[in-house]
């Protein structure tokens, strides 16, 4: 189907960053396109969507989620961490279905969709559920299986093996992979050193947790003599393909080394905050160049996969570290939300913006939601009072995902109906 | 009208703090009663409202705010404090008409009763304004006139007699009156006096901004040689019926003074983080025994009165400060926008809690909302995961004033339209 969409205030973005227009849109084969140069565009042959008193923005990306903990929201909470992760989360991982991560996935999905969402990164442990749940779900993802162990050839070699026939059978224009080594403390230095290699090889994206923690830089200069960031660059890990999540313990130095290899950050305020990781050092990364972008991690220290609760955050919070009201602004909230994403992703000019040629990934925000109200300044709504209830359609590859707050390829209650079922069972 | 609920997952309160319940509820002349004690109950002569899939839990009292300033919602961002203040905010305040007051109060009324506040305390500058909006909206209100100047008997006279008058011309057992002096940068330190003498002798409850930014203290210590906190312990103003708004630059000798005398202290976390002035020391005024509210203050620097959003980031930034993942916890988050302000306010028992002789203030949340689900813990979703969208219902003294997200006593387009003409004609 193709669509011209009319009335709507549109966010666009230039050079100058984002600014607010009012203009017609027209969507042809997933994308937007000039009809004048659209060899398939026919006057009279498109749908017309009326986007009066709408906001037309490009669709958020969640950098960095695991979609399949969605089922673990709000279970394991003002505990401390040891007891989080080895008493809560493992526990309930060690024991889950294959299926059960389909559902808990769809359910990621639904929410994601819901609050403006249309990419996601996702890392996960369960092979083929993550990229099944978002192709039904109609999004966009980039997914890489968590690879773990010793090397290629020892106990790394199930994962990585898993990982790439993962890629192999579900991999589409909407569906792409990324190597996902987990940590630098859960992979052995070679088993790193042969992703590097393979990623060169097979032109791949990676993305990996790094200095998330005061005990995981401690115990990396205890073991390495070094911190995660130095270990990483001595491994050879570090290129503008690769994307480095939370960097919240780092140094100056550290960042510098993130700096000069053009590595991607993917900063996860609620998360850092709420598993006492701290905060990481956004506004001095952004001074250094590196490209940082924005996500949720999974709901299980969350509780949220909504962008619009973590851009707000992801303001306030540094205003608040830096004293300064002009820190972290919604210019650059937004664009983490979005381009920033977008261009670790390899896919600026496709994602995270309205213009010809990029994939029409298109969230239509009510101008007329109280929290909107009056529309002063957009952008700064979209940062500051927005909270992802606001989000009444969502266009994603020029399809509807969610029209007028109806989900279209999700059925909400078989949904809740499994996830019910998995819940009784195994939390 | 008299009502008993049914089927609904209520949120209650004990010595040992909030929990989940399955049962029945009865209201009857705006209170929640007991229907074997209550006379006026009678098998029959209520309405019977279904609750099965909703939370029903006491209304959020948002216990600082200017709901005046709505119309000011994302007007002045990313801009320092002078500018904020000096050639935004206040040049729009001064030219104001009363009316405007009233319609720009009223939005804010409907936006905090759609995301499930009951109560606001509030300090405006339009006498009669905010108690008409708070009066048709339905809504329970807490309002001081802003009082600034010398002293009684100079140029602070005339808006004290304007508070005196607007409580003798409005108050009713819904809408109450503070006394509210500004802040000791705004009254001299015998206005100050003043206010304390008149709020004891006709038994009223003070509300004013103390240590809200760096410069304040310093001001103070060079102008009085001491901090905000033991000017106003001085000059006899602390006291259990004192509330102070911010507190975020405190010493530890500040806090003792706070929690010797039983003051209140209401935090706002977005404000305070947005405007530069940095993170109120909750965790320690906590452990001192000082009662902690929340507030979102105005929509001018927050930008949103969504008292959910505030809950979650009162939780988030101070585990994040702490690098502690138990710090915070929802239940002292819970408390913090229910309970705490009841106490402060004077009306424990009666507000903030589900209970035989309490008000009937109460909001109905859609458990199946995406962002609750799966209702793993009920408590940790109020804190961790709601946005505020999942409110469906309100109920206020006993009377519905939103009901399945109809709004039954504020016609929004017509708020809006007002609201439209003072911006295009003030902003």
């Amino acid at each position: 189907m193709n669509y011209k969409i009319i009335n709507g205030t549109l966010l666009t973005h230039t050079e100058k960053g984002f600014e607010i227009e009012k203009k017609d849109l027209y969507v042809a084969e997933g994308k937007i396109v000039d009809p004048a140069r659209c060899e398939g565009w026919k006057e009279g042959g498109y749908e017309t969507v009326d986007a009066r008193d709408r906001l037309v923005m490009p669709g958020l990306i969640n950098m960095h989620t695991h979609a399949y903990m969605t089922m673990m929201r709000n279970y394991a909470d003002d505990v401390d961490f040891d007891e989080w992760l080895f008493k809560r989360v493992m526990p309930v991982e060690d024991q889950l279905p294959q299926e059960a991560a389909y559902w808990t996935s769809l359910l990621g999905c639904m929410e994601m969709i819901q609050t403006g969402t249309t990419s996601f990164a996702d890392m996960h442990m369960f092979c083929g559920q993550s990229p099944k749940a978002a192709k039904e779900a109609g999004m966009r993802a980039f997914i890489g299986r968590g690879l773990v162990g010793d090397d290629l050839y020892g106990d790394g070699a199930g994962r990585f093996k898993e990982a790439l026939e993962e890629k192999a059978a579900y991999e589409s224009e909407q569906i792409r992979f990324i190597l996902s080594p987990h940590a630098i403390y859960s992979c052995s230095a070679r088993l790193l050193e042969q992703v590097a290699d393979e990623a060169r090889k097979s032109d791949m994206l990676k993305q990996i947790h790094v200095s998330e923690s005061v005990a995981e830089v401690e115990n990396a200069i205890s073991k390495y003599g070094k911190t995660p960031v130095k270990l990483l660059k001595e491994i050879g890990f570090l290129d503008e393909k690769t994307i480095f999540a939370h960097c919240v313990q780092m140094r100056e130095d550290d960042m510098d080394i993130l700096a000069e290899n053009h590595v991607h950050v993917v900063t996860n305020p609620a998360s850092n905050a709420k598993l006492g990781n701290g905060f990481a050092p956004i506004v001095e990364m952004q001074k250094k160049g590196i490209n940082v972008c924005l996500g949720t991690d999974g709901t299980a220290s969350n509780n949220t996969l909504n962008m619009f609760r973590e851009m707000g955050l992801l303001s306030l919070i540094h205003k608040g570290i830096h004293k300064d009201s002009t820190a972290a602004p919604a210019q650059f909230v937004i664009g983490a939300a979005t381009v920033h994403g977008a261009k670790a992703l390899g896919m600026e000019g496709k994602l995270g913006v309205i213009k010809e040629g990029a994939y029409a990934d298109l969230v239509f925000l009510d101008l007329k939601a109280a929290s909107l109200y009056p529309n002063n300044n957009i952008l700064s709504s979209l940062c500051y009072s927005a909270n992802g209830s606001e989000v009444e359609s969502v266009m994603i590859h020029g399809k509807f995902v969610m029209k007028d707050r109806e989900l279209l390829t999700i059925d909400k209650e078989r949904v809740y109906s499994e996830v019910n079922k998995i819940v009784e069972k195994y939390l």
